[in-house]
């Protein structure tokens, strides 16, 4: 990879994506009050948004009078100005969840996946089709869709490279050729890590921050890290991996074929090992649906009747996720280590605070102690969201708004 | 922390960062050449070039007259147009370095410490009397220094702190006063995680990547990280702390106070530990000073006698060795990895082909296709050049050439 050069094109990109992100955050907003919260100058704040109103981006929703001086106009993002599409092809499902030009979910559609087939073509053809329930679903013209992205597991890149690398399951370009023949609108891929951080970058805790990690709780586990604004990619996209860094050396075997791995301890077959370790005559570890075990664990930690075991479950569940986190923390030092995944939506209020304090506890020197660790504020499924940011952002790229680096645009 | 704005005055100092660097890389060279080299356009180079011969710090030593057209000026960086001074302070010994300002080494001085001897004041103390043996070898007066760096181990800052936090030796704002006081010449300090990639990025393979890891093993080992060519510092500037990120969870007891950091397995105590368990009764086992330890440890590496126990020794630690790196690979995913330090220098060239073989069978998905694994060219201590560096660089920024971000300017 060569040097990256920053530009005066960059600057002006980089005072859009802050105006953008103001507006976003705000719903409603005025150049004033931009001026505050972007800290750029006036007149940038003028120039930026008059760039973004001509490309029918921002509109003016209404205009107010003062008794003295020029009247305000309320500015919002132009939900009209066309649809972005998100697809997080899963071990399991493929959903897809259309939205609006402001981000707003318009519709979801999903179709199973059975995770032993690993054809790329029935996966390709998968993500089709739940494109196409998704539009119809939202009553969505194929001509209003400003772009579609595609969250692939495993996807990495060279320097003229894209590839996708699951176990058993490798996909190179002509793969990639039929997917974007069968989607048939401008399209982008990312992994689902990367995905997740913009999610979170762009309507979540990044807004508000310099550097954060995302951490996805759910089968599989892994990082999205963020710093200084921009998702951290790595030479091959492949940064973030956290999920197969080392726990235990020699310890569990872990579903990428190494042990020890953070996944083999904190992704959701971990804990019903950890479950099946310290009860193995438990009930609960007999359910083979990961969902059905997460939700009853879930169900079990809340119920008034104690279960000795659920309970040293979780809190060994805690001490293996604070333990992973600390690593991180001492590696990154971010500001913010936000969690998000499904696992954290039924779980993450009985990890937190034993999490934290494990973590608090082994990250060395002050690294985490302005620390802050929470439970992500981007509702549903934030890969799609994140993946139809990026889509989103490839058209600001396209129309010459921006210059944000964008991963895989097919 | 706030939010980063980059601005023009920015990229005008990335464009003379960038010409700094390639002077220095190429000892003599000419506008034409550095055109190529930094990929800037001709007009750009001749206005660096132009504000660097300005400042004195890049000179013209000849001008050779061509055929035809202008004639070529070589260009070099002007050696005298001062000097700085990088110390190091270590657990057993404080080294300093004086430079000329093309960062050639003039001479060094080294005071012993006893570890110990925990007090700030005599800290203090052992870093002016280390800065004034160096002046006085060097022959060097105190006016013609342009910046002193010192680098302190476990320096952390917040938002509008500093402080040097190592285990029952904390530093706050008091001692650094009087650290200022001593020295009596511009000051910055940062920690040696940070001082060691300075090095690689100024002088060593950083001048040819976006991305590295530089690791240094010693008693202490850690990781100084390098993103888009910037020094990744994290929110407390503790970014790099791998040495203290788990191996083996529950393991070794660390001198941090956790357990199975790194450094419990790959620090030389650690791998004196490896040597203990394997054959207790071995002659190195007790061997008290670490440097004699490593020392013996390669000469029986070296030895026409086999001795497994050496043997078997080397070839757990590159197992530690890779299985962390891998680690830390898979949350970054740099494009190289740097060894150095005092450990590398004398067992780096045993340990690298079976260190490598482990993190490329260990780092997941495509992470370590196509990473180097090397040991630095950085001779020397490459915490005393990198913060004599960041001294420099504090000296540009003064001058209004450069808008680095300095870390702790005294």
């Amino acid at each position: 990879m060569g040097v990256l050069r920053r530009t005066s094109r960059d600057i002006r990109s980089d005072s859009r994506l802050d105006v953008l992100h103001a507006v976003l955050s705000a719903g409603e907003t005025t150049r004033n009050e931009l001026t505050q919260t972007t800290g750029l100058s006036p007149a940038t704040v003028a120039t930026v948004v008059g760039d973004l109103i001509g490309e029918g981006i921002v509109v003016e929703t209404k205009v107010t009078a003062g008794r003295i001086g020029r009247p305000t106009a309320t500015l919002a993002m132009n939900a009209a100005r066309g649809r972005v599409v998100g697809v997080d092809v899963a071990e399991t499902y493929i959903r897809a969840v259309v939205f609006d030009a402001a981000l707003n979910q318009l519709a979801h559609a999903q179709v199973a996946r059975d995770e032993h087939v690993l054809d790329p073509d029935s996966v390709v053809e998968g993500i089709g089709r739940a494109v196409e329930l998704v539009l119809a679903e939202g009553d969505v013209r194929r001509d209003e869709v400003l772009g579609v992205g595609v969250s692939l597991p495993g996807l990495v890149q060279g320097p003229n490279t894209v590839s996708v690398v699951v176990p058993n399951w490798t996909w190179h370009e002509v793969e990639l050729d039929r997917l974007r023949e069968r989607v048939g609108m401008p399209l982008v891929i990312d992994n689902p890590l990367k995905a997740m951080a913009t999610a979170e970058l762009w309507l979540g805790r990044g807004r508000y921050v310099s550097s954060l990690a995302t951490i996805n709780l759910g089968t599989g586990v892994g990082a999205g890290v963020v710093l200084e604004r921009r998702i951290l990619r790595g030479a091959t996209n492949s940064a973030g991996e956290w999920g197969h860094s080392l726990l235990v050396l020699d310890g569990r075997r872990c579903r990428c074929g190494r042990h020890g791995c953070v996944e083999a301890y904190v992704g959701v077959p971990g804990i019903q090992q950890t479950l099946r370790e310290i009860d193995p005559g438990h009930a609960l570890v007999r359910l083979e649906a990961q969902s059905d075990f997460i939700a009853a664990l879930a169900r079990a930690a809340d119920s008034a009747e104690p279960d000795s075991a659920v309970d040293e479950t979780i809190a060994r569940t805690a001490y293996y996720l604070g333990s992973a986190l600390a690593d991180l923390v001492a590696v990154v030092n971010p500001e913010v280590v936000v969690l998000t995944g499904w696992t954290t939506w039924a779980l993450g209020d009985k990890l937190l605070p034993a999490t934290r304090r494990h973590l608090q506890e082994q990250a060395p020197g002050w690294s985490a102690r302005d620390l802050l660790l929470e439970i992500s504020t981007v509702e549903g499924n934030s890969v799609a969201t994140g993946v139809a940011t990026t889509a989103l952002e490839r058209y600001l790229a396209d129309v010459g708004l921006l210059t944000t680096q964008i991963p895989i645009a097919l």
